[in-house]
């Protein structure tokens, strides 16, 4: 029996993916570029991540990520008609999945040495650089950048679990309401339109 | 005397680098800015591959590559008026370019250790990145996501290298079959007008 | 009291994340959004340069590169204003952080054991690579590779170091010579519109 954070993991790449491979499509990808930014989508933050703390990326030791990311590609072949409808489960999927990555990127940092300001920056990267990475992949605009709080859900996360270390809970527990938190920062903001104010800029002359 | 491996090597930057610096003239680039599209196509999957590997890159060490990258610039520049004519040379030289690449990393993996699955994704990084990165700064969707078998001509030769591991054949010649087996895949597809299918997906709202 | 090379670095810093938010604000990105193109734009560079020399990146030891990012942000927030009448002010602070990050990834580079070209080549990433990945984030071709003399005045004062390494002048005056170099190279390119010539191409059909 696989364990309660495996699961999470998968059920976030998974969700990673299928957002990958869903804007990828309406690009007109084929197949494979599909899966490309799926898989792009899901282990990307994680790469930078691991490329950064100077180890060798996680995915490359262990398959199930190509393999989760492949299902995906064939779950929106196959249900295609009745993905759109499913719009709310995988945006509480995608949110899952910023939780939980934003606290093992958090984690592995630590367990590196880092002080906690990198490890706060570093569990974000994890969260977040994998949906810019797609969204420079299909030419768009990274949308972080534009809507909704989203890298800043793992920023409020990791302040949460700095916050929990001051606590007596338990390490497993800090983990959890960590996680949690991103992913109510993450549900609350979108449920109640609340976002960022836009930068306001001169016309600029390039 | 260079062996065959080297002028391989060398054939696959030089045209690698091209694609590159003719993709950055259509875009009105500097000099420089074409000098850079045509480095970074040529060693762009092998700086990733090394990066996430924990190597030092393979350019760092040995000059050869900006110096073929520059013979290549100063080519475009001198024969501009024929290189369109030169269209079916470039692609045989890219093809062979990509087949080697292609090996290279893929044997490159190994040595460090790492399972076969592993070594065939890092071939295929090795061969198809640099594209892919070219396709960004020139900021286009890239090519490989929507047009022609391109990396998958990789993961092909890829399993073919891995077949080959279960026969008699010796290290040389297994390379040899995986390098031509990618070369070939990537002609045919080209000549018979191959491809994979489209993702069809539904309209996205951003 | 901090020393002249801090001094330069901060002032550095600041104008290469004032560019990044200044831009990102043309482009409607929240307030984060322009925080972490700021952020690229500034550390971006000599984090590539990190990752290459498999180093940990200089930013994730040191705060005062994020601190000072969000201190450009604030800048550009409150004096929204007035921030286009310091145009000059800021060309001559980018340019110094050209020069100073320029010679920083030389030197440090010549410290890992590299030959003098590739320190050259890591200064020139050092300096100019930032800028190429905001204008990735913000989805524009790369200013650098089509305007004005940037990179290559990176490239320039790399050349005039190696030339100082030949005569009796110490180290810190080599250091200085280099960036003063490269930071002249690049004012005078811009205040007599000296460019490169741009790389006519055929039309591409893709």
């Amino acid at each position: 029996m696989i364990d309660f954070i495996t699961l999470c993991d998968y059920v976030g790449t998974f969700a990673f993916a299928i957002s990958g491979i869903r804007l990828a499509s309406a690009k007109q990808f084929d197949w494979f570029g599909a899966y490309v930014v799926g898989l792009v989508t899901a282990v990307g933050g994680g790469t930078l991540r691991d490329i950064m703390l100077n180890t060798t990326p996680f995915w490359m030791t262990q398959a199930s990520y190509m393999i989760v990311s492949g299902l995906a590609l064939l779950f929106v072949l196959i249900f295609r008609r009745y993905v759109i409808r499913l719009n709310n489960t995988f945006f509480i999927f995608d949110a899952i999945g910023l939780g939980l990555f934003m606290v093992v990127g958090l984690d592995k940092t630590l367990t590196y040495g880092f002080p906690m300001w990198t490890a706060i920056v570093m569990g974000t990267i994890t969260g977040a650089f994998g949906g810019m990475l797609r969204d420079i992949l299909i030419n768009e605009v990274p949308l972080i950048f534009r809507k909704d709080i989203y890298a800043l859900a793992c920023v409020f996360g990791g302040f949460i679990y700095w916050i929990c270390l001051a606590t007596p809970l338990s390490e497993a527990m800090t983990q959890f309401v960590a996680a949690f938190s991103c992913v109510l920062a993450r549900v609350v903001a979108v449920k109640y339109h609340i976002s960022l104010p836009v930068l306001k800029g001169e016309e600029q002359n390039r």
